[in-house]
C-alpha cells in the first residue's frame, strides 16, 4: 500500500521530537500554544492519521461492535434479520462506530467466538439475535461483564418490568392488533388467526395481538396453526375456508403463511379475501398481500441508544442503573 | 469486563522476566527449551492471549476485509448479496479473518471510507460489490496498492482474457442458456425473453445466454422488455400473452419480472405455463417458480481465494503476476 505518514514525517515537517507530537496527540494540554499549532499544522497538512491499533492500545477500545450473521437460511422472513444488520451498520457508522461479523453455529460456538474476540480487544460490545429464555450467551456476557444489547426479549414474564438484560424488539401484539382492528372495520367480524404451533414468544405475542383485537370488538373466529412453510398454510387454508367460506379475513404471524392462505384463497375462486402477514418482505410486495412491518431501523437505532446512550457519544454506557433498559418499537401496517 | 491475563501474570507464574516472555511469543527459538516450556505452560493454564492491537502493530495485519452494505432497498433480489455476505463471513472466519461492514451511499463516500479504514490500519483488502464500467473505485483501490477483488466483473471486452482486476461473478448467460435449453426439451421451441432494457451488463449477459440457446435450437421467440417491477412485469406479460397465445414457456431475467409473469398468465387461465426466473429467491420458492440459483456461497469462496490463494493461508496475496485472476461461477437451475 501507498505508505502513510507516519509521527515521524510529522515530526520532520514541524520541527520538533516524535514524542513532542505523541504529547500534541495526546496530552496537547503540556505543549506550548506555538509548537502545538505548527505540530496541529503538520498533522492537518500531511494528512496524518495516528494508527487505530496504537490508539486502540492507549483506550482500549476498538470502537466495533460484533455482530453474528447465520449462514443463510433462505425462508420469506430472512430478510428481516438482514435488513437489522444493513441498518445497524448504517447508524453505528454515523456514530463512529464499526460492525464486525462473526460466524457461528451453536450457543456454544458462538460464545468460543465472543471470547476471542472480546480476549483480543476486537470488540468492545456484542449485539445478539435471536434470544432465547434462559440464553447460555447472555449469562456468559453478564458473567465477564461485556456490554450487549440483543435484538429480541429474553421472553420471561417481567421483561418489561425487570428486563432481565438490555434488549431492543418489535411489539409483534401491536402489529396484529393494528392489522386486526383494520379488518374488523373494512372486511368484517368473522376473521381467523392462522399462526405457528403455540410456545414460541414471537408466535404467541402475535397471536395475543389478535385475540385482545377480536375479544375487544366482541369478534370470534377461528384460530390455526402450522409450521413455518407456504405449502402447508396453503393446505390447511384451502380445507379450511372449503368447510367455513362465511370467513372474512385471516391474520397471519408470518408472510410465509400468508402467501399460502392468498394462494388458496386465489385456487378457490377468492383471490380479494383480505389478507395479513407479517414482516412486509419483498415476496408479500410482489404479490399485493398487506403485511405488518417490523421497522428494523429503529430496532437498530434503539439498540446502538441502549448501548451508547441517546447523546451519540461513543462511551459505551456500563452504568448498572442503567441495565435492563429496553426499547419496544411500535410495528407499522401496509395496507396493499 | 473481566480481566484478561497480562503479559505481566504468565512473567510471575513462570518465574521469567516480561521479556522472556515476550521473547516466547515473538521469538521462541532464542529461548532455552525449559524456559520456553515453563512459559508455555503459562500461557495455557492462565489462558493468556496476545491483544489483538498489539499483535496488530507488531504485523502491521488487521486480518479483516473490508465490505460495503448498503441501506436496504428492498425487491426480490435484494436477497442475493446479502446471501453472498453470510456466506463470506462463514468463510472468511474459517480462515482466520474478519468481515468489518461500512456504509457509503456514493462511489465517492466509499473511497472517503475506504481512505479511512486502510489509513487507520482496521482492514487489509476490500470485497467491491456492484462494479461498474470505468468504476472510480477501483481506480482508487488500484493507485493505493490496496488488495481487492470485485463481486462483479468491471464489464469490458476484455474481462476474461485480459481482466482490469480480480473479479468473482456469476456466468449469467450460463445460467439462461440452461434455462432455455431446458424449456426447449419440456415446453415447446416459442420461449420468449423476459428482460431490462438493454444497457446493463448483467441483463444483456442473461439476454444473450437464452439468444444462444435459441440460435443453437433453431428456434425463435419474442423479446420483451421491461423494468425491475411485478406490476410492470405483468401488465407486460398480460398484453403480450393474449396478443400471442402461442407460447411455450418464458425465460427471465430475474424472479421480479418472472413473478410479473406468472401472475399474468395465471390470470388468463394459463396457470401451469412455464416461467424461469433468476436468483432463486425465497419469493420465487414460495409461488413454486422455477430459477436459475447464483450459488452466492461459491462467489464468496472464490473471492476468498483470489484474495489469499488457494492454501488457506491468510497472507494476502499480492503477486502482480497473479493480479486480474478470475472465476466465474456457473449458477445452477431450479426447476420446481
Amino acid at each position: 500500500m501507498a505508505k502513510a505518514p507516519t509521527v515521524e514525517d510529522v515530526a520532520r515537517a514541524a520541527g520538533v521530537s516524535r514524542q513532542t507530537v505523541s504529547n500534541v496527540l495526546n496530552s496537547p494540554g503540556i505543549v506550548r500554544g506555538p509548537t502545538r499549532e505548527r505540530v496541529q499544522r503538520a498533522i492537518a497538512e500531511l494528512g496524518y492519521r495516528p494508527h487505530a491499533a496504537a490508539r486502540q492500545l492507549r483506550t482500549r477500545r476498538s470502537s466495533t461492535i460484533g455482530v453474528r450473521l447465520d449462514p443463510y437460511a433462505g425462508g420469506v422472513s430472512g430478510v428481516v434479520l438482514d435488513r437489522f444488520v444493513h441498518a445497524l451498520t448504517e447508524r453505528a457508522s454515523e456514530r463512529g462506530m464499526r460492525v464486525l461479523l462473526y460466524a457461528a453455529r451453536t450457543p456454544a460456538e458462538e460464545i468460543d467466538r465472543m471470547g476471542d474476540l472480546v480476549d483480543g480487544g476486537e470488540i468492545d460490545a456484542i449485539v445478539l439475535t435471536g434470544t432465547s429464555h434462559e440464553d447460555t450467551r447472555t449469562t456468559w456476557l453478564q458473567a465477564r461483564d461485556v456490554p450487549f444489547v440483543s435484538f429480541g426479549r429474553p421472553w420471561r414474564a417481567d421483561d418489561v418490568d425487570v428486563p432481565a438484560h438490555s434488549w431492543a424488539d418489535v411489539d409483534g401484539a401491536a402489529g396484529t392488533r393494528a392489522a386486526t382492528r383494520h379488518l374488523l372495520e373494512h372486511a368484517g367480524p368473522r376473521i381467523a388467526f392462522l399462526g405457528w404451533p403455540e410456545g414460541s414468544g414471537t408466535g404467541d405475542d402475535r397471536a395475543r395481538g389478535w385475540h385482545e383485537a377480536m375479544s375487544h370488538a366482541g369478534a370470534s373466529g377461528p384460530r390455526w396453526h402450522t409450521e413455518e412453510s407456504v405449502g402447508l398454510a396453503r393446505a390447511l387454508v384451502g380445507a379450511a375456508l372449503a368447510a367455513d367460506p362465511a370467513l372474512d379475513a385471516i391474520v397471519c404471524v408470518s408472510d410465509a403463511l400468508a402467501i399460502g392462505a392468498h394462494l388458496a384463497a386465489t385456487a378457490l375462486g377468492r383471490p380479494e379475501l383480505p389478507v395479513v402477514g407479517f414482516d412486509n418482505t419483498p415476496a408479500a410486495e410482489a404479490l399485493g398481500i398487506s403485511s405488518v412491518e417490523q421497522l428494523p431501523e429503529q430496532v437498530a437505532a434503539g439498540v446502538l441508544d441502549l448501548l451508547m446512550g441517546p447523546t451519540g457519544s461513543v462511551v459505551l454506557r456500563r452504568d448498572p442503573e442503567e441495565e435492563g433498559a429496553y426499547v419496544l418499537v411500535e410495528p407499522r401496517l401496509v395496507v396493499r
